[in-house]
């Protein structure tokens, strides 16, 4: 396993929730960390919590040259054109990497206008919050959770190999590649089509407040991710929308299997059902 | 507010999770807390355990009709069958309660066959875990959850009053009084429907091994009730099948309008449903 040597500098693209998590992160290991980000707050705000070393709004390739490793944390769209207009002021050699949580066009699309001197290691960090922005950044979120990568052909073991170690640093306890296709499905299923059911769940009824009153353990879980941040969660389903929609359509499936048992008084099909469902859900508890 | 007075007892029916921590909370209290439940080992437990000062397998008109207070932690069926098998234990003047998670039909039914110098004040704790069994029992699930008592025509302020110091004192926070028939639609919307969702998600791929090592916090928190006692649920589900239908027929068109938005590619609709959830979702964390 390839080492992250501590004297490599390493720049955080879009200092928001996760970027400032990572800058946070990778700062406590002793890396000199910089950070480019629209706003000039969110700068002022890293640097007076020691997030990052030091950072500017601009893009420099001043600035942008003196970093080994970039990581990229902003919507698939910047991050499409950021490389568009900024990759030349890269230094040779950079490994640069992301936290976009959609793979299949994004890495094809940046793997093939990347000049061919710098690597691009697709990765996607599997934790986040409801909340957003530097100010609400910690490292901690990545403790014990699940850390992907999808290399392609045009990746190197080495530079697979650094991101994995950087992921390591970061906390996170399963590191797992797969291909930007399976990625997709993966998280279609995991991650969107959840998102979807806390959605269409909270939109059900008017009466938000009396629900509160009543309710229980259950339907809060479910919907603690129903506070979604429109823009990000409408990219990122637009992008991977064949695959959420294939996802979507299966849980429907499901669903009205249940719907039906249960319009049949079918005893039988519930428990099977049920039975199934807590016998798959206790590998998630090990 | 009528208060409890300690020198009352209180036999709890059924000393599983539910049943043993309301006996655990009652006895912190002072109250002389006895139980009847179908294994001996649980009463062993139980008395080892402190949970109850005395108990016994079977249904005794000599042990019952010293309590003023008998609360029913049984399923629906069980509790219908126990009160026509031996309501005439009781003693004169005693208040019954449960912990029934559907009211409409059993709360009928319970009333119309009950002696009339017995009171039958209907109630639904909304607070359980994945486990069961008295060995899981604590009172500490009660602490702020919310609990719902369902009066009839049939009840006197006094017995109600009775059951809402009972709830007060066992650690619960708000406390609110509607109609069994609200009661189910409310309950079939935030804890069936939920429960139900959950199910039919965990049971969508094969691979449950392979998930787990993917997933972040969402598909786990959607998932952590797809552990499922299936015969409890199958009948909780069964006796409210009408409402539950009702309710998983409105999440599907919901779930629908979302998908559809997606196909079409239709970014206004779905940040439209995105920010009216997270709005919504936002009353549940005052």
């Amino acid at each position: 396993m390839a080492k992250l040597v501590v004297d490599r500098k390493i720049l955080i693209v879009g200092l928001g929730l996760i970027g400032g998590s990572y800058a946070e992160g990778l700062r406590r290991y002793g890396f000199e960390v910089g950070a480019i980000t629209r706003s000039e707050e969110s700068i002022d705000f890293a640097l007076e919590k020691g997030i990052i070393d030091h950072g500017q709004t601009e893009v420099t390739e001043e600035y942008v040259s003196q970093f080994d490793i970039v990581i990229f944390a902003l919507y698939p769209q910047t991050f499409r054109d950021w490389i568009r207009d900024y990759q030349h002021c890269f230094k040779s050699g950079a490994v640069i990497s992301d936290v976009t949580g959609v793979k299949g066009t994004v890495v094809e699309e940046i793997q093939t206008m990347l000049r061919s001197d710098v690597e691009f290691v697709p990765a996607h960090p599997m934790a986040g919050r409801e909340v957003y922005g530097v100010k609400n950044s910690n490292a901690d979120i990545f403790a014990g959770a699940n850390f992907i990568i999808t290399p392609t052909e045009k990746n190197s073991p080495q530079a697979v190999e650094l991101i994995y170690s950087m992921a390591q640093l970061l906390g996170f306890k399963k590191i797992s590649s797969i291909t930007p296709q399976e990625h997709d499905e993966m998280i279609g299923f995991l991650s969107q089509l959840t998102h979807c059911i806390a959605v269409a769940l909270m939109t059900c009824k008017d009466d938000a407040t009396s629900l509160a009153r009543y309710s229980g353990d259950s339907f809060r879980d479910l919907t603690r991710i129903a506070r979604i941040n429109e823009n990000m969660w409408t990219e990122l389903f637009l992008e991977n929308k064949d695959q959420l929609l294939k996802q979507m359509t299966l849980f429907m499936e499901k669903f009205s299997e249940l719907k039906e048992a249960l319009q049949n008084a079918d005893e039988e099909s519930l428990k099977d059902m049920m039975r199934l469902s807590s016998e798959r859900r206790a590998h998630f508890d090990k």
